[in-house]
């Protein structure tokens, strides 16, 4: 809307992870942590499949400006892995 | 939104889990005092299978900031047992 | 939101029932009668199967206090039965 | 929500019949008939199916304060039956 | 609402028609038609099934205050058919 | 609403067509092109089948008062054919 | 609504394509980039299929005014192609 140069850089605000975990740490642990990484502001993650070692779950992360790569990060450190990117929303101006 | 230190802590502001209970206390009774638990504002409860000795219930548990471990003990003591999470939601900003 | 005692208590908002009842008293009387229990605003009743001798009904009640007791208290007066409780919200802010 | 004595008396708001009815009178002149009796603002109808002598309607009748006697009265009169009351809701307080 | 004498009177405010037309005058043509009769203030129009010479439509019809008499009318006049009245909305208040 | 000349002629708000056209020109241009017909203020394409030489595409036309004639005559310019009407929206009141 | 020359122009508001990708750059990288085109103010891409060498994704863009050519020059220069135009909007007015 403005010509402002903050607004008119795209902003990663919403992102659907598919992705594989071990049991522990629980989905409650799993998710604060995620939320703790720079400019998310919402975790929501579902159960989709048990197996003997794994979870699969499915992720929804918002936030204003989320940042992939510190994201993708802390998956990891959990013990986890992104087994696909599933969707993504990235916009330019300030309303979302 | 702010830098206020609280609101930037990751708080649980929502779970579902998959619950086995007894038939007694009733499903009256067993969300009465799940709803007691601290950061607890809203319990609900369906019922999705009767067995011969047990219920198997689905949770949807809201608040502003859940303590799972105090939930975890209290449907312990209440004679239930967590069968799976189903779903998280954790924010760190004020708005829910 | 406040620490007032009274809105920190548990209460009932919303109970689903699974109901057999005789054809009479009809739909209309007992739901009626439903409604006068105490902390009881709406009632809202479907009904699922006709037999012989009774009706399978499926019950919505709302308040914002519910005494399940006495609403069980009537149903049996009525001459119908609790077949099961299918869902329950237990609340414990202001905010419905 | 107040004590006053008018908004604690049940008021059937809103009824779901399933009615059979000649052809004649058509589905609009029994509606408007319908719609003429103490406490009903609304009545909706739909056909469900057309056989040699009779229409099988659904109605859905909305008001303040239904008067079921009165409504079934002019069903009769207007050569219909109550098949069954699928559905009703009685409210105490102001709010539908 | 009020004691109005107007308002108290039956309004037919919809009407929903399966009716019969032959392919000319077109959709566009015959719903136009339609919206001129008394009362009637929309039209909408679809297309269910179209045959060698005719076309079978639905139509819901809304309105203050429909002249069911006057709509049938036109209907024939511009050589189509009501195959049946599927659906009717009576008020009897001002609000719609 | 009022006696006003202007709102109680039929206005044509809404048409949705069943289209066939050639590959070229594309749905965007396409569409831009009908989006400039008299009285249309936005269109919705869709993609219904690609075959070797033509695209089924389901056209949702909205506007204040659309000139039918003039769309048809541009649908023809653009080397494309309405294959069928699938619905119509006439109104005769201002609001829409 | 108004003659003003800028808002009767047709704008591109919205546009659906089946895009065929290849892994790298990952989603995240390929709508950053998408979201910068001129007119664009939202991209949402979504994961439809996997294959060994590419992924089929589904785009929903949407801005004010997006400008198509730049959009698939943009496209193209990612190592992607536009395998469909599934769905456009385009307006003259200036609501969305």
């Amino acid at each position: 809307m403005t010509g402002d140069p903050e607004s008119s850089r795209p902003r990663l605000t919403k992102i659907v992870l598919d992705v594989l975990k071990t049991h522990v740490p629980s989905l409650v642990e799993f998710s604060s942590e995620l939320s703790r990484v720079e400019g998310v502001s919402r975790v929501e993650a579902e159960l989709i499949e048990v197996d003997a070692e794994t979870d699969s779950i499915r992720l929804v992360i918002e936030g204003d400006n989320i940042s992939y790569e510190e994201l993708e990060k802390t998956i990891k450190k959990l013990g986890a892995a992104v087994h696909s990117i599933d969707g993504v929303v990235v916009q330019k101006t300030g309303k979302r």
